[in-house]
């Protein structure tokens, strides 16, 4: 850590600047510059450190040099975390694909949909029983039972199921029925939410804040892992810009950058990552090719009467599946393997 | 509502989303320009109906002419929500402020700030017994005991207090010691937080999501506002934008904004806001100039050893005494009164 | 157009407001709803119509149904605009690179750059002859003298070039020597640099700003094809978010989004889009996979000691050839072909 | 400086970096901490290095202690710069209000403008002959003779004049008859027109880019210093954020922010940074109690039929006159004087 001094700051400040740090059972180097005075400190200084000198009077400016999440970091574990689950390995050479609607409606839409992920071979399947919606008069999801109906679609298709967690209460009865809990990006900074999720072994997808940096993404991973739950993977979904057109800016430079910084397997959702159909397969073969370790993509049989409203951005049927066929062919250039059709999954 | 085609759509689609649209119980009128046709619709649409259109085949855009928040608006409620709690009156001419440390950290500290706050003529107590962090290695508040402790010092000191309410279990707990309930910036959509603070009366502070549009802010509002708690004053705290000098971009546009499109009260927090102790005291008169009904301001005895590193951002005390008298004579001109040490406060 | 009036508006100011419109020779419907009134306008508006109704008292809003851009739009212009120099066409199915350093520093830097440019497929020559620098001292360019080097270095190696040109007095020189010219991104609304190309018939690539959108950047162009100027190419470059990590966020969803709205070529540019040389890679196959018709991307033989500082985002010249090897491969499934190293270009 | 080592870094390429930088006449000094290794740098580094540095591969990081702008910064220049021309004086104790219409439209329209505008007591006339505008069919300004038109008014009615320069061609004629220059956000890095204003003595209002930094903006206002004008203003006009309910997002820190880091005078425009009329006069006091050393306000006889479509914006004379009354009470309280119609302006 370096903490730069501001250039008003008297030789007794500085003393008692250092004194303070030395507290902290570091070890100083002071620095005198032309403009300004720099001290180093060296040492395992705790991640809370920068904070704390970050107030002190007579300080302009704190660097860390060391990263304040270290297991999410690949620096502490330079090898991939590949997750398993069933027959689908997360994180590896394999692309995983989650497909499916954007809410669980009925027992016949989500069993008719699971029919036709499977068909196209994605892997897993995606739908939300609880949603969380920016107004109070929306359809707020169909609860506990759309948990049921998706685990019995899941398990009569052979697919594996995925889907979000609001709350803390609502952490064990998800885990008893889905494969994957997903934390939604408004619930990216829900440190209590993320800290139940660390205090059991099911598989996180964790979607990053729509104005989250890299760094508080990493972070909020820390807090699961943090917890014990080492099955953690990060979900690109779309940042806020100025830019309306699009609902959110895909980013998909954070594949390739969360995979240098960390080894946890990145995910790409480009339905929400765009809003618009249109947009969702260039943006899913751009995902591959950024190096993405999955895609999580909405699909529905009948987008006019989705009961979210997110129709608009999800696939019909057969586009989701020439979009499979069309990913079988990209995948080996990118350095994975997608054997649509061919997967055995046995939760 | 406004539904407007692309121009490629078949006749045979306009009379099908025509259908579409009057089973929902409102007429529509046909409009075809040079490029585009466009349909109207009249009548009292549900809020939902835009999403719903929105993700029709054929459909290009949807304009809301009316908003998707009834309660929070201006429109359905011309005058001024005024929050009377004690003796003070938050949304009327009166200016209120609160002062205090981010986080209570011993009996002795928030007794001491509370004297002080009272004594510059601030009228409510503000402390966070339950810290947000970024990282899970930080220090994250003192939990309920912080609670006792701030309600012993805001009784002792004849000041109202406010505290940080982060999930819905602690709602009750909160309410019991506290004056005020404040949600925080990353909680502004954590909808089963915002469900349970309508099941209550006491008032709650709503801070804007870091990166909230104001129909966002508003419709999060309405969450309160909807489970039958009026009570609501909004608090501008900064946005997130690109530039890194300051900590957010505290956007004051927000103040006259806010007041024109809702009734409730706007809260101005030029501490988060900011992020910069030097920067405090202008943008606090600047939001009084810009019409705030009160300030969330941090203070702190001892910012060089404040437990979560916000101490860069608290006020000495004898610069806060300094910005209450400013406030004394600046207020008049803004049309509110700040009746410095005069007020009796009896929550 | 569409026109929402105020919810307070008189039925006087209503007929003045209905007057108004009329005088501009189109037709308008009255459409009165629960909350709002509308005016609907019919018949062909001039672009400058919506900017004047939105300032009449008694408008809430003013929405657009055609849009303001005519000729980039592919409205009226349904099929791709193919740039033909040489034997290269951009636009089309052919995938074009274009390579070099940022800056131009010497005679030799320029033709050995142009020979392993060559050697590697790319069939542009990319090279800065004058340098926008956001600071006055830094280097800023070696001028025309840079101009003469690269078209020597071009057409010696059988190379197309590519320049940035940076104010309308340049416009002139730098079509004499260069086969494309350059705006870059803080020059997107240099109005009237944009007027003076569009008096020439050399080929433009145009940079989005780095805050812009894409409506402004179709605008933008709009500029240079009025001027008379059909050879317009887009860049997405990278806009400016709150991430810091990568230099910009590089928003591939514009390449499918404006091949949408427009039929101009869109290009992408992974070197500034993401500042990183480690993410060069990944985004350039990305953004050939979203459907970009070629890439523009920094390469230098000793970027230790390239003068821009722009080293840190150039490929090593082998980085250079193994990236046109893998865009061999991937280009046939992404709908392009790239014949590498077997293009005749004869500017 | 400080240069960040990468973590996998040899011990050879250590000693090859330390013998690159001290080839630029500075001496280093070597830190190893746990995780990483540092390199500090003293001596009076050029501006450049850092960019340098950044792009040598094992730099993880290059952190600039001294700014990159010397001219600009309080640093060297610790008392404020105050202008002054005619009577009026800017940067001082006195608040300078500008006023006037988006563009200058007609000999008498300028005239009824500039007898309101001095009515009110501002001291300034503000008005553009060219106009920049993001689409090539709208209204571009009266030219030259708009420039004759606002000098005429500006002497008639005892005001100083300000107005737009687009390009480095129109600097001599807009010095010629204006007594300030104005540089428009979306030329804020237009280097040459930067330049040449550098090389005469005209005071310069320069607007903050749109999606500009603070470090940014003083960088681009080095420009005009570095070539020998002292005279620089710095504007803060609003900038681009998500919020769509204002056409900008007026950032008033940046008021404070940029008088503590630099000398020069802070004008605030809450007419661009808000693009709402009902916006201005909050906004407008917000900026003189935040520190503003003056407004410019736009302002607009006839609104309804202003030719730029800016009329939204504008405040209607009676406005403008309140606003100057308001703004008399005020001034004094924020340390500043205001003598409403008393100043005697020669220019």
């Amino acid at each position: 850590m370096i903490v730069i001094l501001s250039n008003k700051v008297t030789e007794e400040r500085i003393a008692e600047i250092i004194q303070h740090i030395e507290k902290h059972e570091v070890t100083t180097h002071l620095s005198r510059g032309v403009d300004r005075t720099v001290i180093g400190i060296i040492g395992k200084a705790s991640p809370m450190l920068a904070e704390h000198l970050r107030q002190l009077t007579g300080v302009e400016q704190v660097v860390k040099i060391s990263k304040s999440y270290k297991l999410a970091s690949r620096d502490f574990h330079p090898d991939n975390t590949v997750i398993k689950i069933g027959g689908v390995e997360i994180g590896g050479d394999q692309l995983v694909v989650m497909g499916g609607p954007c809410a669980v409606e009925s027992p016949e839409q989500i069993d008719e949909i699971a029919r036709l992920v499977k068909a196209s071979g994605a892997q897993v399947l995606r739908g939300g029983a609880f949603k969380p919606r920016t107004g109070p008069y929306s359809f707020q999801g169909v609860g506990v039972e759309g948990l049921v109906m998706m685990a019995e679609a899941g398990q009569k298709h052979g697919l594996l199921t995925i889907t979000e967690v609001m709350t803390p209460e609502y952490v064990d009865v998800c885990a008893e029925y889905a494969d994957i809990l997903q934390v939604g990006t408004r619930n990216m900074q829900n440190f209590d939410l993320l800290r139940k999720l660390g205090t059991i072994q099911k598989p996180v997808l964790l979607k990053r804040g729509f104005s989250s940096t890299y760094d508080e993404f990493l972070n909020a991973a820390e807090y699961i892992l943090a917890g014990g739950n080492p099955n953690v993977m990060l979900c690109e979904r779309g940042i806020r810009t100025f830019e309306t057109y699009t609902r959110n800016t895909l980013d998909l430079s954070a594949i390739p950058a969360l995979q240098t910084l960390s080894h946890l397997p990145v995910i790409s959702d480009p339905s929400h990552g765009t809003g618009r159909r249109e947009l969702v397969e260039p943006m899913s073969k751009a995902s591959v090719a950024a190096g993405a370790n999955g895609l999580i993509v909405e699909m529905h049989t009948d987008p006019d009467n989705s009961m979210t409203g997110d129709g608009v951005q999800s696939l019909f049927p057969e586009q989701f599946a020439q979009l499979m066929l069309d990913l079988e062919k990209l995948a080996p250039i990118c350095g994975k393997r997608f054997d649509s059709k061919k997967e055995l999954v046995c939760s």
